[in-house]
């Protein structure tokens, strides 16, 4: 039995509410459960130096955490000096993450940089920034072709996330914290609208897993991208 | 007149919403028109080392601004790896004018930690980080109170915060950033429920602002404060 | 009675030594009794980059305070590896101030920076920074008129500031640190020669302080920048 | 046709020499064909303060390139004031994996701080680093068991690691800089001696790669990673 | 001919004035020609933490330079966030040299801080900071002799330095900052009263130096520090 | 007697290994006895921004101590996010002494890095960096010289090093770490082929020392750079 009475293959309710940032050419609210990530897309007319007069595009993402988003306080990382290396560690597989979604010649020499802020915190929040940050970055991506910037949508894909992890000796589908600070494998699955895997990641907490562990975990993962991909579809259709 | 049509002495439209985060001791979401800032309290059983043995408590404040709060993106602190000159002016002003509602003595050997986190920026901020630092804090107090760990409310007046300027060659209440941006002068008032003045900022932009200007500055100041203060006290009697 | 036996209007003596640093364009020491500060001016012939091309100049200022300048040694900041709030918002504040008596437009596409190192501590550290900086800040100014290299003085207005607090529950001008330290209110206003408001910043240290309280510091600091702009004046006169 | 001649599941020459950094507890130098990466194991008495007084044991990793280790030379860490995101993302992976193989609670409060500083890099730098830093790690533990400190040997299994990727549309075992710089995806897989799996990390490089490919990865990890644990084997033995 | 018109074993004008800072327990202004250098000294009852109860007392010395010490402005290193390797060698320096003169047994379980800044350059400002420096020192610990804190005088020997170079083809003593500019070696002498040898630094610019100028350099070193040690004399007794 | 058995003027056994790191333009490993230090010269095609457009060519050199190269482990620069000043200071060192042996006109407008890496540490290890640092330097020059790059040969003497000190009250020659570590002077001089002085560096630890005892440091010195200097031209040769 999972904390959340949730069954094994089953995600927490998801919500995605767009148009949140005002200034922000493209940006979402995204819940996951108690997971609350903030996502805002902003274009730049030029990419970063070591690219340039390559013809193309670029997208990174950054991504932060509000102090008190956990049960105890963090320290901020901006007082402290420096973002952590699970900070940077997290922000560069969004970045990856979303431009496996990209065409970078479509997108021409421009930049786009999603920030990911998680306001409230419970589990899960790389796989809750990606899946919005998509979100955030397709409206974006939206507001060049309505100006005419580009020819077509240089998004060409969705790409979502969902978590997977052994909870109780079960693989089990988008860990919340309870769950997550218990569990014997931890893991980020990120994948397109049309079912290619991007990225992987299975980590042993304790016990090694094993062979079958992940496959029971890549098929839950399936399922769960499937319904989020759902979710970013009515998302940006209604904004 | 203003660019937002309103009168010298009119407040934009504020709200306070309490219990945004889950897991802070007190919390809200203040709106002062498209100024909006999370503002969190967070309880430690300690207070700094330079203060330990005092008998007294401690109230800090940390400021940040989510990097696409503004118009244009700014950089994020935590990547440059410091906090600016502003942010640090910003939250030693913050955590001063909080300090000014607590009798450290009631408190106790605690430290509040009030966190302000602009999210969305319209000019104000340091204005709105105070008036709702302080709804945040006082709800943090509260549940000290209802645990029986302080034998009385250690806040124990309000703190509320407005900003004038002169615009137009007029002085005007409560500056959104189109104001501000070409004010003559830009001033920020803190003051407390009962009229105390707690600190008083006056910048000239340009040329100097004259002995008059500062007075009907003070009084569009005292008039603001006023319904911020009623604004807090609807928002804690609500929570 | 005022621990130095001054009356509350009275100002500490005031000293200001020009032509002490053998490189700069200008410079001056300043002592307002015990509080050494040691200024100069630099002249470069670019602005900074945010403001190139735009035919305006930038006056911008520095603050450092020497290790053992205070009655215990303070850490060295270049050694800490940053500046603290207090000196960033120190720093800022003297550049707005002076600024404030400047034609930037005059001044052409160059920056000048008053460095003002405080090298003896007694409380007033930021307003001798501002009254010598102006002083630093117009020999320099002087020393390109005399090169032909701006049409007419840059330098507009004096600049001067001073302090005031709340002391035995009495207003008094000047502060030094014996005083500072035990103030219920902590102000420094910053004025032109021709009388006008540069910068008002009012802090109650403790209990809030009242309208009548403020009205009666402007009317001491209104005092006592008068008498520190004849200083600047002989000053610059005597240079 | 692989660049470097070799079949699809074939490893480059690996070799272990044992014993090379007099001061340290345990060390080798590993050579996985040109990456060649000096691992040493350093032992101290107590714990990181976040552990004192749980009664287990630590095992931590730092990793460093020599600047010239790569083709171009790369700026010093140390220099630049910074660990890069991707050093600290690797560092974080190798203590996860070498834990994976420790009994804290045998260990008792030591910790044992694993060094892996790559002298030449030619693809595969974290593996090279895991399987080596698992040599030096274990007969740092064997001097704990010779020495009386432990009771028993705290190294409970081995962890080595290998890379893959598909090169040419083609899954490979174990690529060189050669391959890596164009492959489609990229893949580490740490796993235990006795074949568990404890970490899985897989990124497309531009497409997204499927799950048979990922399929094929795997065994490819699990063939390579078993003639890694034989490797390690022998040079255990042989110290 | 030096550009100075001196002999070349001819020192420039020293003057050390004692007592220009009122908190430091022990403080000179040194001048060397136009080189001005403030020396504080500053007493702690407690040593670094890496030599506590070892019974053994503690010097060392921070040694700064005013951004417009210079003939252009240097950036300053507080705001540049690190001290310049050459700040660091020069301290390192200082702190050595003046170790030389202490029984660190009588001096007990204190740390005495040299603080050197240098307010105007001209050559030579690590020669004249050690100089100054032990003036400064010297009257610190007659403090702690006549507060009966120490049963004799931990001074027990002057350290004065002095510099030398090859200018024109021809060994000199103590360059200007002229000289400095085009000498063809470069070298800083530390020696105690009693003529031993503390420190010697000798750096070719351009051509090697040859041990006959090596021998001339060190006389002219040994006549100058005979000089400055016969100021330090005067200048502590009339103290 | 020395701790190592060795006479008062005899060298630790010396070896050059070149040729050790496939990617740089010149390499060597230099052991002087148990210290063994890892050279790697690496060319780039542009100057340092402030050198530009004035036809010479720039030699710089970094060092690095791997953590556990000592006896107990060093905290890792990187991850303390600065160079200590030792380390600025030998590699400011190290950088102006090969400069002494370049023709830096015949170089034109190109950088050499030297990198100095301490894989194993018992003393000496500056001089260690320089002396194998010049066979890299030197090597890296061959290339250019071969690529028709440069007319002839910047390299225009040798550049070597070594340490001296006072050791049980007698002046030896290559201390190594148990002998420095309780010497009574200590000393690095560099020289080149031709036996100038490049440069002199001696410190007294504790008592200062004598003209006659820095006489007969020098004598060693020169003995010794002589093999060193032979150990170079073979090494090259053999290259």
């Amino acid at each position: 039995m999972r904390p959340s009475g949730r069954e094994a293959d089953q995600l927490r309710p998801v919500s995605i509410e767009t148009g949140v940032a005002k200034h922000a050419e493209g940006s979402c609210l995204i819940r996951m459960g108690d997971t609350h990530v903030l996502c805002t897309a902003s274009i730049e007319d030029r990419t970063p130096p070591w690219m340039r007069n390559s013809g193309l595009g670029w997208v990174t993402a950054e991504y932060g955490m509000l102090p008190r988003a956990t049960n105890t306080r963090n320290r901020r990382e901006a007082a402290l000096g420096k973002q952590s290396g699970r900070t940077q560690e997290i922000q560069r597989l969004i970045g990856r993450a979303l431009r496996a979604g990209v065409d970078r010649v479509v997108l021409g020499e421009r930049q786009i940089t999603v920030d990911c802020d998680v306001i409230q915190a419970d589990g899960g929040t790389r796989c809750a920034a990606i899946t919005g940050g998509w979100v955030a970055l397709r409206l974006a991506a939206e507001k060049l072709v309505r100006a005419g910037e580009v020819s077509e949508n240089p998004i060409v894909d969705h790409v979502a996330a969902v978590s997977c992890g052994i909870h109780g000796g079960r693989p089990v589908l988008d860990l919340d914290y309870a769950e997550d600070s218990e569990a014997g494998a931890d893991a980020n699955i990120v994948m397109t609208g049309s079912g290619g895997l991007v990225e992987v990641q299975m980590s042993a907490e304790g016990a090694p897993f094993s062979r079958q562990e992940l496959d029971v975990m890549l098929e839950l993962a399936h399922k769960g991208v499937a319904q989020l991909v759902a979710a970013q579809k009515a998302a940006v259709e209604g904004a």
